[in-house]
């Protein structure tokens, strides 16, 4: 069973009506879809790599970046990682019909608050086609219809993954339009997608700030943005050196390229003389530093060169890092305020009192005391995959899992009330 | 203390720097203020009543309508109604600090999941001025800062009201900023209040329709739009037909102006000999009724005039009501959806299973098994005061009280530990 091509309303409309079904569809059905697809995946590996070899080809023809080129290519390692990955998803809990409240109120109804799926989700990615297998997976198991919207360079791998997804689905009961895939297409189908008001309930976005700023000018849709992250660690004045250094190097070097990965390091006056074992051990980690007078002076072996004041609001998603001395702990709160994203920050300190007014003044998703900013994810969180990490403040703050996939329902049942 | 005028950036600005205070700010002093706001509301009543004499004598001077004067028209029983509003807000619970969730990671660090308050909210209201102060206590008790933005017609009446709020704030200890007010000003300021992104973290808008378009066209910030309320009353094949009268009249005609009152009837074909009696007792109430022709056929002596299409979508929000006749209970679900904006609905059967199908099928955030419509509502919920209705899916569906003026935020703390 293949995805039927369509236009981007007809997809949405498809999936519109599947997801009226798949609000009752029950658990087992849908992870034994999930199994379905897991299997098909390992049968099928051939052809998806057949497919995935031909958009690689064409890519290559087209002069694409080797680092897109390599984002893009599958190997039958990457395969059967899409499998283990749907089949982490069926051990997932299903977040629907969770009973978040239940009370009688003053006039007798019984009320339940209720975990109901969101509906239809769209996501639009960039050339990675595990994507589409991990995307989908997520929303199925939320009792979500998908409308995948992948790159064109991808068309050929993410046609193969979503057929096999799609058919899964269908031999596991699901009604057609569960997963829905619409081609690459352009900015105007991009823009198309966004304002599918009627039938679409979100839309995520995952990929660079080019596409997040693309969709920021036109989507009508509610939108959940992938956050960008600028992080920080903050060195308070009692910190235990060891611990400071452990955990600045881990935030700045353990992959540099995430949005958990500190670009600023901060240290109280009082914790200066901290700095240079720090950044003796980041410079021999290969990276390069830029900072404040203050740190320059405190360690002035480490070649640290003037900060400008660009260098406190960028991400710069590699080996580079900022590093500043503030006066005092709120003052680095301020700093943070001012400066970051709002997704992870981390301070570094043996004082309670500085750790919780810390934790309490920093507006971010995600604050740790004496741990790294790296441990914002779906996984280390206990939640079982996420489709992103979220800096808003509305619906999901932090990252987005299947229990974010969902909305809530208020059931009323009564024996005839009526309000006076 | 007076509300200093100002521009709409410069008074996000000190909201903004207030909601960093205000975070912290403990329930006592929140209390404290709510407490002082009723009695600055008691002791300075007259100054309220002569600022809204003269904005009802310039009101009535530019034509305003005799429906607007009403409802900006302030008396000593309103003045009263909202300081009692105001103490009912101290006696609910606080929300900012609800744990929500905790567990210790596979790392070690303990995760919390903590319940914290947005930040800046800006509300945009129509003439009443009772929502200056109403909006201003939801605000402050849930540890947000407050811009508030009027219409012009009540400027003088929210200037007094909003000076006893923010006087009542600063001798309470908390920050110069926690409540703003805005002129009444135009579209442009408006659009100047909606797109102040890096102060406003949400913006509620309390109005009609053509206030909700303007802002949709120009909003940056989040905005969670109040619900229109097209809702419905199914009556099931196999419903008590006393109740099913009782509940639909009420729906309807108990407050017909309102966004919980039904707009539409719906009757199974085996249940349309219930009609009449209902039909009698809806007209006798003044209501003009207008149906398919099955319903003008179950009827004949009800006077139902012919239905257009147009009727099924539209939210009267008066002594009007369209009624139509279903073959099945798949049917009566697809034309709630297909037409329903998503507020509330309900269905009278004494089948357990059409009841389960109906709250499973219908998509909307209240459904109701044998309950009026009438019911949703943050004090008959037991949330106490609202803001609001939400229909929206994401963030806060229902009633929006104290709880959805609030964000969550992680706080991890470990002992040193690092991403391997």
């Amino acid at each position: 069973m293949a995805v039927i091509a369509s236009t981007v309303p007809e997809a949405c409309s498809r999936a519109k009506r599947a997801s009226r079904e798949l609000v009752r569809a029950p658990t087992a059905a849908k992870d034994a879809a999930l199994r379905g697809v897991a299997e098909l995946l390992r049968e099928r590996r051939d052809e998806v790599l057949e497919a995935n070899a031909a958009d690689v080809e064409a890519g290559r023809e087209a002069g694409l970046e080797e680092s897109l080129v390599d984002r893009l290519t599958l190997d039958p390692a990457r395969v059967e990682a899409m499998a283990a990955g749907v089949l982490e998803i069926v051990a997932l809990e299903d977040p629907v019909g969770e009973v978040i409240e239940r009370r009688t109120l003053r006039s007798g109804i019984e009320l339940t608050k209720l975990r109901v799926p969101l509906g239809v989700i769209a996501i639009v990615y960039e050339a990675r086609p595990n994507v589409t297998v991990d995307a989908a997976a997520l929303c199925l198991k939320s009792g979500n219809a998908a409308v995948l919207r992948g790159s064109s360079t991808a068309e050929r791998s993410n046609a193969a993954l979503a057929a096999i997804v799609a058919e899964a689905a269908a031999e596991a009961g699901l009604p057609e339009g569960t997963v829905e895939l619409v081609s690459g297409g352009g900015r105007q189908e991009l823009a198309e997608l966004a304002t599918q008001e009627e039938t679409v309930d979100l839309l995520i976005p995952r990929g660079g700030e080019g596409l997040k700023a693309a969709l920021k000018a036109v989507a009508t849709v509610p939108v959940i943005y992938a956050a960008a992250g600028n992080c920080h660690v903050y060195v308070h004045g009692d910190a235990d050196p060891e611990m400071a250094r452990r955990i600045a190097v881990n935030a700045k070097v353990q992959r540099p390229g995430v949005c958990n990965a500190a670009e600023t390091l901060l240290l109280a006056a009082a914790a200066a003389e901290v700095l240079p074992p720090i950044a003796a051990e980041l410079r021999s980690a290969g990276v390069e530093l830029v900072g404040d007078e203050r740190a320059r002076e405190a360690a002035p072996d480490a070649e640290i060169a003037p900060a400008c004041d660009e260098d406190w609001d960028t991400e710069y998603l590699g080996l580079r890092m900022a590093v500043g001395v503030v006066d005092s702990l709120d003052e680095a709160i301020e700093h943070v305020n001012a400066h970051g994203t709002g997704h992870s920050e981390a301070i570094v300190t043996s004082s309670e009192a500085a750790a919780d007014r810390f934790a309490a003044g920093v507006d971010a998703a995600c604050v740790y005391v004496n741990a790294s900013t790296r441990f914002t994810d779906g996984f280390e969180f206990g939640m079982g995959a996420e489709i992103g990490n979220s800096t808003q403040k509305l619906h999901a703050r932090g990252p987005v899992g299947l229990r974010e996939l969902t909305t809530t329902k208020y059931v009323g049942r009564g024996t005839g009330q009526v309000r006076e």
